[in-house]
């Protein structure tokens, strides 16, 4: 049970001997962790959550996925980065890489308030609207422009539906215990609310209910899931630097980005962990890409883009490492059938399981972007399920947290998205905002609409 | 009609002097592309396809799409890599983001043998099995692992459900026009072929038969779509250096590999662009990823993503610049309703189509990152529509085959993607790969399963 984190290709000349300072560091910034001495000790909830995590609270969203399994087809969540990239990324992982193919009996989940492009949103109006719905609306402070006009719409399209008394019913609000817009919708409104718990961060909350409220509703086992977040942190909390994955993981990384690395390639060798490489790269890259340093993280899932980003990995600019993620074993088995007249030559395959081609690809592709001058570490992890989503879920934070300690930064706070969000809410004219405004529409042109 | 290249936010300090030297290159690279001086002059088929592709074959394409609407409720593309990304990119752009949401009349197009995956097409067989289905299998050679081994089980399938006879009017076969085994197939069992021409390479083949049969079947206007890539191809081709979108581009892309960028950023804003910038990803990374050098292609989706890589971009290592696309307007709109209470505060929206603030997003995503020292061109193009697609598909082949001549590399051959296939088929125990695999087996061990 877990997971492996192996070294073979790991490095090239001379830098084995420089990974043991780094795993000296990593020791230390677990120190600092653990003693909360680093900087973000506020941020530190996700590090006890899944032990401490009350029954009655995980009861309660059972209870909730229940409901909304009995009443709903389609659960819409709203929200954006943080506030979906976990859920989606677990649905995926345990469902489907095909969002059309979902669990019998469980509804369709599906995400809203992402983006702000009217088609998308339009598109998701018309398929929802024949059929039963609820919503869960996820933001921490409910002021962030995209799931709140999101919100705002689809509430109007509920309630029609449904009128206002039922309409309530089908609402989930997952936002702070105490403040915010969103919590005062909700206590207005009468909606159910999750508290997000507040020494926890949006990248680091996919175990709170953000992540567990949808899970929970699409029949997801949310015990065995929390089971494997703690076991994995115990590791990265007990295990000493040598064995320790996430302390090693966190070392490499910290290493290759010491040797003037640029770029961490994510590699997943399945379509439906596609969503997990997009969670991986929130989480590492907002935590780290600050002070004009840190890994540009760049998910991708092989084979498929060996024919696409293979060429440059292979022979372009020698500026990124690898970091592969592989299952030990699917969750379905598929044979390579034989075939009499054997046309396409395939017959030396007959009766070997598509798995272990897609296993020889993995060494193959190791050895040769090893060979072309691109470093690889690889994490093998025993099976899809539940547990293993925690124990990655785990792994991945335990050695981000570390990895940004390493490089002097604080890995919990996100400063640079401000600016951005602070630009929108001038040019869109929100109250508050009015002397940004006049600058930006100084410097730009003010558009009406 | 078409597209404009804006420049607004593309220049650090100093750097826009040294551009007009990279239009002067660019120019020249042109004239070497136009009379076939520069490297690979017997792959620029697409660069006059759009205006010689014979009515005969438009004809018999749309007649195809006809025949697999009327009997086939989804069409499972076969292929990887170039093979699929063209038709999947058309299709999402011009439909939509959630694959579910098809047009009506229209079947359902899914894709097939772009992994190694056993989860994902045993899924893709469940979904299958019951409706009425037709192949199209998109292999220039036949030899390419991932499709080969998907054909050989999905035809399995389909002869199960159909028998041989009907069956093999069920499959399309896209592929080199003489030779390669899958040529060899579709003669054997009398498949209807359509040829890849010989002087287009695989990720410059989206508007042949290879993405041309998948999109008339989907109920695309393909004519339409040649039209806008005549244009952008003209435009191209005549345009004065200063005034063309294509060497605008291309002149700064160079420019900025120059400057000491290694990443560009593609961000487009709308998902249901998200599988353009994939495509986009392969044409420049297999084309330029090349003699260690090359820009690291990284496709985003805004807003989306400026909540999970938008603090790298804004604070993270100074290495990138950032391509923006955007359409002037959406093909639906959205408007953010009145609300009494007014609970969330966004009355002062109301009335204002989301596409408004998703054009504010991008204006002020532009001068935030301008400004925290990522420079950004952006690309506004008028319509969401096949004549648009078509235009962006010219746009963009036209600009990296001058990229690329400036850079000095051939930008229509791969040659590092060899190595992964050879690796692969020496671990898998090809027949004709035997010395390959004993030193493969010494290096890493051997498995039989």
């Amino acid at each position: 049970m877990g997971l492996n984190v192996d070294l073979s290709y790991a490095f090239l000349p001379g830098q084995e001997a420089r990974f043991s300072a780094y795993l000296d560091k990593a020791a230390l910034a677990r120190r600092l962790l653990m003693e909360g001495q680093g900087p973000g000790p506020d941020c530190r909830g996700w590090l006890s959550l899944p032990f401490t995590i009350p029954e009655t609270d995980i009861a309660r969203l059972e209870e909730a996925g229940r409901k909304i399994r009995s009443d709903s087809e389609v659960l819409v969540v709203i929200g954006i980065g943080g506030s979906y990239l976990g859920a989606r990324a677990a649905l995926s992982f345990l469902g489907a890489s095909h969002p059309e193919f979902h669990r019998p009996g469980a509804p369709l989940v599906l995400f809203a308030g992402l983006s702000l492009c009217s088609d998308d949103l339009a598109e998701l109006i018309d398929f929802i609207k024949d059929r039963s719905f609820s919503l869960a609306v996820v933001s921490k402070s409910g002021s962030t422009t995209e799931p709140a006009i999101a919100f705002r719409i689809l509430k109007g399209v509920l309630e029609e539906k449904y009128g206002l008394r039922e309409a309530a019913r089908r609402v989930y609000v997952i936002t702070d215990s105490k403040k915010g817009i969103l919590k005062a919708i909700a206590d207005y409104e009468g909606y159910d609310v999750y508290a997000i718990p507040d020494d926890i961060g949006g990248r680091y909350s996919v175990l709170t209910p953000v992540g567990l409220l949808p899970m929970a509703a699409a029949g997801v086992d949310i015990r065995a899931m929390l089971r494997g977040a703690k076991d994995a942190l115990l590791s990265g909390k007990t295990l000493p630097p040598a064995e320790n994955p996430s302390l090693r993981y966190a070392a490499y990384r910290q290493l290759m980005a010491g040797e003037g690395k640029r770029i961490e390639i994510f590699a997943t060798f399945s379509p439906s962990h596609r969503h997990l490489g997009e969670w991986w790269k929130q989480l590492f890259g907002e935590s780290e890409g600050k002070e004009h340093g840190g890994l540009f993280p760049a998910p991708v899932v092989f084979t498929t883009e060996l024919h696409s980003i293979g060429q440059y990995i292979q022979e372009g600019s020698r500026t990124m490492f690898e970091t592969f993620l592989l299952a030990a074993s699917p969750r379905r088995q598929l044979s390579i059938p034989v075939e009499a007249a054997n046309l396409d030559g395939l017959n030396f395959l007959a009766g070997k399981p598509l798995s272990f081609v897609n296993r020889q690809a993995f060494r193959a592709t190791a050895a040769a972007h090893f060979d072309g001058g691109t470093p690889n570490l690889s994490i093998v992890f025993d099976r899809i399920d539940e547990y293993h989503f925690g124990y990655l879920v785990g792994f991945f934070e335990f050695s981000c947290a570390v990895s940004g300690f390493i490089q002097g930064v604080n890995p919990f706070d996100q400063p640079g998205v401000e600016a951005y969000k602070n630009n929108l809410f001038a040019l869109i004219g929100k109250p508050g905002y009015e002397k940004r405004s006049r600058e930006l529409f100084e410097r730009l042109g003010r558009e009406e609409r």
